[in-house]
């Protein structure tokens, strides 16, 4: 039986969106998997905006449905946390129950990178939780996410390879994505 | 029966994090839900951060399982999109089969902040795909949020809440809190 992946990422952004996404297919099926990847259906024309985006999401989600595992790209992607789209996606596969992998390509982990949103100024609480300027608390759990993110993977026995790729090819860089890919081939295959 | 609703959203992070969840969870009480808000259980103790940030997944993960739905704040969070943490639940709720509700306070849709991260700049390609200077694609969907999250929630039956909360409010504001709440309301019970 084939092992199915799909393969969660802000690819389908990129300026080369379907060269990344076919060198990431072809990576998978090297490592002995069936990938699957967004934005590789047709999507059924809609008469508005909102109803061709519905369109899109119905087809990703089928997608996953079908899916025995997840690659999620964890990588930030405009700003300091991983792409929303993304986030959603693999909280989805993990409520199904379905072995999750991800990867980013900045090694500042998720404190860091708010610590630096803030200037690296931060006072410390009562309850010795660090704060920013704004007062929000900066999450301090050695993780590269959100801990919903990178705990649900975690917990699940999955794995967050941390990369650290030049800022030039940051979506393009596939050190890690490899790495993760290797990982799973020996979990699941 | 009650209907237990989850309260997904940024609010832990507020330094009145304890009194925003309450008065939330006060007000989804009113309208005649049984409100499960996360940070309302004590997390077991933990060796190390990794683990700690584990125990609280598996706390609000198991509160979502118990759920009957979800109400999720997709307010901007420092940056241009949601929480990555509240997209992950929303995604996982999704994949559930539970009803989705959602709300922001900013009322620009996730098209014009976009343009607005890249300075109101932008070009189109042969697709007629808006594009920002770094060559990424702008999603133009007529949404609050990526695809995924919006389309997820619409394709449902749910709605997207949107309000245009002062910018100092952006957090506390309850008036697209309260709307979704009448809805959820309306629908559910």
């Amino acid at each position: 039986m084939p092992v199915k992946i799909y393969l969660a990422g802000p690819e389908v952004f990129l300026s080369n969106a379907r060269e990344m996404l076919d060198v990431k297919a072809a990576l998978a099926r090297e490592a002995g998997f069936t990938p699957i990847s967004p934005g590789d259906l047709l999507i059924p024309p809609a008469d508005t905006k909102i109803e061709h985006g519905c369109n899109i999401n119905a087809v990703d989600e089928q997608m996953m449905i079908e899916a025995d595992a997840v690659i999620a790209n964890l990588t930030p992607f405009r700003g300091i946390a991983a792409d929303t789209g993304t986030s959603y996606e693999l909280g989805f596969m993990c409520a199904l129950g379905k072995p999750v992998f991800a990867y980013t390509n900045v090694a500042a982990n998720h404190f860091t990178r708010i610590m630096r949103y803030y200037g690296d100024v931060s006072t410390q609480d009562e309850t010795g939780r660090y704060r920013g300027a704004d007062g929000l608390s900066i999450e301090n759990f050695d993780m590269a996410d959100n801990l919903m993110l990178h705990g649900g993977i975690v917990r699940r026995g999955g794995v967050v390879v941390v990369s650290d790729a030049p800022a030039d090819a940051l979506y393009t860089d596939l050190t890690a994505f490899k790495e993760c890919l290797a990982i799973a081939a020996r979990k699941l295959l």
